[in-house]
This record gives structure tokens, sequence and C-alpha cells, in this order.
């Protein structure tokens, strides 16, 4: 389950103010992919977080990059450990937190939140 | 009052990220069992917050979990608690809160949380 | 379907302005009954609303009479559909409405409203 | 359950524009009266809706009146329509509507609103 | 009561679409005023909609206009009433409605609407 | 672009009130397409109101149904009218609405409504 | 100002889990006292939080004691320090938190909180 | 102040169900123009609204068309009215409205609406 | 700008608590002054929260107080600073802090916040 | 990327109350850049807030300052360090942290926070 070639999907950019503790923050709910389980579609909200060391995670390789989970069939915890997993293999940052709010299933909501570093 | 055989319907699976502390979150309003003073019944939402250890709870089976106490006699203190002994009997995570809101009873609405272990 | 011994539970009262037209609401999110096809808890909100002629429903025997669905297999359109043939067998209003505002089953949210008699 | 001396404690005065139609709303939700049945008080909003003829409420003794039924056994139902019909006597409005929510009983949310004449 | 030199403070224009009924509103929720009871301040929000026939009133005069209540004793229905007639004698409009929603007074919430042709 | 094999997803059930005219509302907020212009992925809610006639659509093939748009490249307003279509030809419902309203692409947000017959 | 006869109104039940800290929340909108000031009636909602020590407080009990207060000429802040001072007489808490939001009075929204322990 | 060369950002596509009457609103918070009296940028909501006849409008061309009013100096009642007339002018619509809705100047909120044909 | 003869407008009783840190919040939305640049009226909400040691402040007084500021022209800062030493001043309370929280001048909401003690 | 010739629109004026640490807040919905990639315009919300030293920022030469940005080509984490760069050249404040929460771009919500000095 560990991450292999969606990291390709992923751009950066320098960080110009490097010196800098400073947060930024993405966040969509247009996230979908497929329960490995039922194969029924998933929804979910993803909110990605993080200070930036030397890169800067560029915004339209980002939307390419969660699109690629469309039609994967993958569970809530893994969605949001892998996320965080190839974020911080390209980026390296200095803190970074992913979280997934996911839609109700029968009658339970979800939420998964996982964190690199300190902040 | 303590746990005896709902823990069976309950089914985990293998962390995946067994070294990292990540949270999970499953939360329901749809729970509902019955008053033992009064034989009414009682309505609340249900949320369950945890960082596992070895092991992660399967969501279909908390849902079955879940609906078993439907006609149940339970006070809100004990339902709360006893969830919370059940989970941690079967999952034994680093963390585990678990919380009732319930809807108002002679107009005083009421919320419950007990935790295990530390954050 | 039809109703047969629910209405017993119907306690009605004498309208105390009967030459006015006025409109009563009564709404409950406590209500709960069972998919006769999974055998799963369906759960939702329902709203009374009505122009008394004679008669005006009593609020706890109308709650006993709604309680009297929790274990009941019942799929939502004929619950909504009984609910108004019994208050209007023992009540006889000017006009009423009964509305079931579902939970999500599946991603999908469902409401039934159904009518008798003119406003 | 006619008004009879609580009229005493509405003042009015004169409507300074008896040749347009415009609409005057009053709303508290600080109205709390006692039910006859079980000696429990009951919560709700008030909401008064007016459409002057020549005179019109004056907001202080509206709210005087309103406060008189604080240790008042009376059912939701007549609430409604003996406010309506104690403003009614006193200012003869074109038309005037009388609405009461209150809070949940059991479980059940009721409304009622009665009317007098047409807007 | 009738407005007498406060219209000096209003300006118009003329109308580039004097053809077409359309809908212009304007809103501040700044409105300040004070109680010829009680010398005590009012607050609330004014909400201005029309269909212009030749003239639109201009923006920063109509505030000028608002502000200069601020230190008079009139009671919320004299101020709704007159600003409708003070807006209506400049513009001419084919309709127009005055609102005002004022904060609470001893628990009470008032709205007052006056209207002027038809929409 | 007209219905073609998504029909057969559908499956309906016999009307136990044909005889009364009554409401019902599915709503999801779990609906994706994709774009067949940009090859990006659309997100939506769809909801669909009926008063039926003889037949109701089947609550789980309903869903099966609307998840089969998941990979079709189609446009906002070709979605609902086919939606429209493909329902009306196996239920001949009295009145039947469907809207879309979908998340924003560029700032703008869009929303189709279509509807068959009189209400 | 000091409890003296209103905590005979509370009834106690033992605390099923004494070994673990756990939060009960109990909240009601519906409380009503009189201003000793104005004799006008005053309206707030009341919320009370405690980790139990070996006593909880039973729910119907609570209710009946603060209905007490209906016709009490009490001070918000003196209201909040009594219910404090009288639950922790017959509860003997670890930790108690009681809050009122009271309703605007003059324009004015007062809370007040006090607490006993440590949390 | 009539349209002359915006038109030309506007492109139109064939309605594929001319037969059918149904609604199809477009709406972007990101509108922004220049106040023609001090140089001040103007925001706001445009929504869009119409039944098509033989066309329906491109959203990226929509788009391009309301982002060229970024630095034009105009009034609040000429943008919303030379909106109307462009789309009118490119797409002749069975009906249309459109409405802007812009934030506060000087503590005033203003909203215009205006619509060409018959819904 | 220190305070001169307002404090004269505030009245404090004897605390009944002193030996209990209890928080106490009065707010109001109903605070006005004059723009000392522009002459133009501001608004806003000013909330004082605070731990009394000997000294309450009365509410009708406070009140009074804030109203005092109607026609006063002065900055946003010194608002929320004066009306912090006035208070301390005749109430020497163990923490207090006040906020304003003002409408938008120019699209600009701004929020003053000063504090006298620790927490 | 460096402040150059904006801080030029930034006026200051004297702290009155320098020896008092107080957090002031500016936060308008109306700022807006320019994509350099796409050249597409963007939207955001920007919140400044601060603990003066000396100086404080003037309100109107702030809004002209943000205003500058209108026609910049500049990237969202570049606008946030520059106008925070901008602030504490000009002003040397204890504590300042700017925010921006920016409008949706492909589906994505993006906020960046910066922030000089230690609160």
């Amino acid at each position: 389950m560990k991450s292999t070639n969606k990291t390709k999907l992923l751009e950066v950019f320098d960080n110009t103010y490097p010196n800098r503790n400073y947060l930024i923050v993405h966040k969509t709910s247009e996230f979908t992919s497929v329960c490995p389980k039922t194969g029924q579609p998933d929804f979910g909200t993803i909110e990605i977080s993080y200070i930036a060391k030397k890169k800067c995670v560029e915004l339209k390789s980002l939307k390419m990059y969660l699109q690629s989970f469309r039609n994967d069939g993958i569970f809530y915890e893994n969605v949001i450990n892998r996320i965080l997993d190839d974020l911080v293999s390209v980026m390296n940052p200095k803190w970074m937190e992913v979280k997934g709010i996911f839609t109700t299933r029968g009658g339970l909501y979800s939420t998964v939140t996982s964190v690199h570093g300190k902040k």
C-alpha cells in the first residue's frame, strides 16, 4: 500500500520564504475513491496543512494527484496515510497534517487525521 | 453492567500504520436505547475517537454493535462507559474517547464523555 | 397495511375554537422503525400539521402512537400514509399533512409528504 | 377560557397612518405558562403580526400582558386563540395572526397559528 | 410627523433603463434613532426595495438621509412610514417597500413594513 | 444522448396508495460524472421529486443507477434531462422534477432543474 | 442567599464507574427566575458540567430543582453560584462548572460561569 | 452604456432539449468592477437564471465575459441591465433573470434584479 | 483621552462570592460612537468579561455608561482602552477584558481587544 | 518579490496606549489579485492581527494598500508574506499575523498564515 507511482503527479516549487515558519492549508470537498470491500464509491473532504521547508506543492498538480484516487479501491485509513507519505516524500516539510472527513456509511461518519513532524 | 456478549459483534482488522499516531473518529446520530426507569426510548449521537495500537475496528461491525443497544434498558452514563469498555477490550487502543450527546428529556440535554489512556 | 389496532393508542380532545380555522403542527425528530427489506433500523423526523374540525389529538398519546412503530418493519411511503390514515380516522380534521424526513441510506435522503383534504 | 380581565393590561395608541395598509410584527422568545395537565412549565416563542385599523398596541403593555400568563395553567391551543381574541377585542385590526412555537415535550415540538380577518 | 426638511438630503439620478421593471434593494444594519417615550436609543435594520420610474436614489445621499434620524425621537411605526413618504416624494417610484427590523426591547423584537404602489 | 441501457438498472415497485397524490423526494450529495470537454470530474447534488401513478422507484436501484454516471463524460444540462427521461420511462409518474446543484467550476456554481407533467 | 431548603429537591445515585474520570453535562434552555430589582422575569440557559466522585445527580430531580427558581427574586450572579453550592453539597464532585447564559436586558446579554475544584 | 463589444466574449451551444422548459442557474461570488464616481472597487455576487430557447451559454466564456468588467467604471444598476442585454442578444432565451448582490458601501448593501420575458 | 467624568455613570455592588473566581460577561450589539476623522457614525459590539474582586458593575448603569459614547468622536482603539480604564478604576477587578467588534468601514472589519490583570 | 514602493501607501499613527499589550484585527473579504501563471483573477479574505509597539496602521491607507494588489500577478504564498513584510517595516509591531483565505481554484480552497514576533 506504500506509494509507488502517484508521486510522479506531484510538482513542487521553491519556497520563497524558507526562513519563516508559515502555515499553508489546501482543502477540497471533491474527493472520491472506492471501498475495496463493497466496491461502492466513497466521498469525502481532504484537508492538507503544512509548514514548508524548501519546497511547496503546486496547486494544479495536487488536484491531479487527488483525482488519481477516483477509481482506486482503498480504505479510509490508508487513503490519508498514503497522501501524507506521498507529500512528505516529495516536499520534506517541517510539519504536515492530512485530514479526511468522509460522508456517512451505514449512518456512520468517519474522520481520519495523520501527522508528520512537530508543529 | 460490565460487557458480556456484545463484544462478539465487534470485528477488528490490522492497523497498516502501527508506528504512526493518527486519529480515527466514527460518529453516528442514529443511536437509540431505552430508559430503564421510564421505559421510554432515548435517542442520541455517539462519537468514538481513537488512536490505534495494532487493531482498528471494522465499520460495519461497529454499526451492528451500536444497533444492539436498541431495545436495552440502560442509563446514559452506563451506555458510554460500556461502549468504551467493550471497544478497549477488543482493540486495546493507545487512546480512546467515547462521547454521547443525547436529545432533550424534560427540557434537559445531556452529554457524557469517557476516556481511556492518554492522548 | 391499513391501520388496525394502533389507533387505540390515540386520544383526542374537544377543539375549544371549532369555528376558527387555525393550524396546529407537531414535529418529532425521534422517530424510528425498521426497514422490512434489510431489517436495518430507519430514523427520521415526522411532522404532522392539521386544521381541526371538532377534535384535536392529545400530545402524549400521539407520542406513544409514534413510538409504537419502533420495531415494525415498514417502508417509508407506508409509514407516512398510515400515520395520515390513522389520525384522519380518529380526528376527522378539515385538513391534514404528514411529512417524513428520513436519514440517509446509501447516500440518499428521502422525504415523503401526504395530504388529506384541502387547506 | 374566553378573555375576562387580562385585556385591562393592554394599552393602545392611535395609528398615525390609518389609510395605509402596513404590517407590524412583535415577537418574543420569553413566553412561559404552565401545562394544566402536568403542572410543568411550558416555554415558547410568540409572534404577533397585524395590519392596524385605527389602533396600534403599545409595546410595554403587550409585554406585561404576555407576562401575565406566567403562572396560568393553559393548553398551547388556548394560549394562542386567547391572545388573538384579547388583542382583536382592544385593537379591532384589519388582519391579525398569532403564532406560538413551543419547546419540545416528550420529543415533540408544537406550533399553533391562528388568524383573524383577511390579509 | 410628516416629512418637512429631511428630503433635502436625498439626491436622485436618471434611471438608465426606464422601460424595464427591475428591482433595487438597499439595506443597512446601522440605523439608530431615539425612543420618544423613554429617551433610550433604538437600533434596527432598514431595507428599502423599489422599482424605479424615472429616478433612482443616489446611495451616499440615502446614507446621509438615514443618519439624520440618529438623535430624533420617533416611534418605530413612524420611522418606516416617514422614510417611505420621503423617498416616494423625491423619486415617485412605480412600487416601493420600506421594512424596519428593530432590536429587542423588553424581550420583544418588532418589525414594521410599509408599501407604496403595486408590484 | 437519449437513454439506452441505464434504465435496466432501475427497479420499481407497486404504489400502495395509488389514489392519493403524495410527494416523494430522494436526494444525494454523492453524484459525480466527468466533464466531456476537459475530462475533469464534476461533483453535485441530485434531488428527485415525484408524485407516483402506479409505480415507485426502489431506493437501492436508484443509487446504482446514479452511480453509473461516475465515469461518463456528460454536460450538466444533459445529466439532469437524461435522469428525468429515464425515470419517466420506467415509472410514468403524474409529476416529476429533477434538480442538479453542481460544485463551482471557475468560480461559477450551476443549477439545472427539469420537470415532467403538472403538479 | 446560601442554599437552605432547595437541596431537598435533588436526588443522587451511585456512580457506576467511580474509578474513571468522565464528564457529564446537563443543559436546559428553559430556566426562568425573577429580577429582584425590577420584578421582571429573567430567562436563560443553564449548563451544568461535572466529573463525579461517588454520586451522580438524578435527571428528573435536577429538573424539579431548576424549576424551583421560577418565582424567586435572585440576581444572575447569585443564581449560578447558588446552583453550584447546592449541587456540590449533595454530590461532592471532583470538579463542577455551572454556566448561565441569560437573554438580553436593555440590549445587554450576560453570562456567568462559576467553578468548583480542578479539572 | 448599451453593450458594444463584450458580447464577442460569449459563446453559445445548441440546447439538446429545446422542447422542454427547464431552468439553468449560474452564480459567482467573484464579480468585481469599479465605481465610476469614486474609483473604488465594487464586489458582488452575480446570479444568472434562464430558460433556454435554442441556445445555452457556454460556462467558460461566461466566466471570461464576467471578468471583463474587472476594471470598468460602471454603476450597480447598469452592470445588471447590461449583462441581461448582452446575454439576451446572444442567446434569445424564453426567460432570463440577472441578479447582483453587492457588498456594503457606507454601511449599505445593495441588490439589483432585472428580468427579460415571462416565466 | 483618559477617563474624566464618565465613570460617574457607573454603579457597583458588593460581590456576594468574593472568595470564588467566577467569570462574568456582558455583551451588547447596540454600541455606537462617531469617527473623529470623518464625523460618520461607527457601530459595533462591545463584550466586557471580568473576574470580580470586591465589586461587580450594575447592569443598568453599564448600559447608560456605554450609551454616553453615542455622540463622542473617538477612535476604535481609544474606545476600548478607555472603557477598560473606566471599569478598572471603579471595580478594581482581578481580571478584565474589553473587546470591540466594529462593523465594516471601506470593506474592512476591525476588532480591538484589551486586557487588565491575569486570568 | 520584497516590498519596494507599496509601503508608501501605508500611513501610521501614534499608539495612545503603548504600555498595554492589546490586540487589533483588521479583516476584509474584498481582496483580489491575479494568478501569475494563468492570468486569472484570485479572490480572498485578508485578516491582519497585531499588537502595536509605538505605531498603529491607519485604516483608510491600509485599504488603499490592499487595493494596490488588484492587477498584480502574485502567488497566494507571496501575497501573505509580502503584506506581513510591508506592515512590519512601517509599524514595527510587537507581534503580527497575516492570514489569507482564498476562494476555490479547481475545487481546492487555500489558506496561508504567516507570523512575525511572539504573542
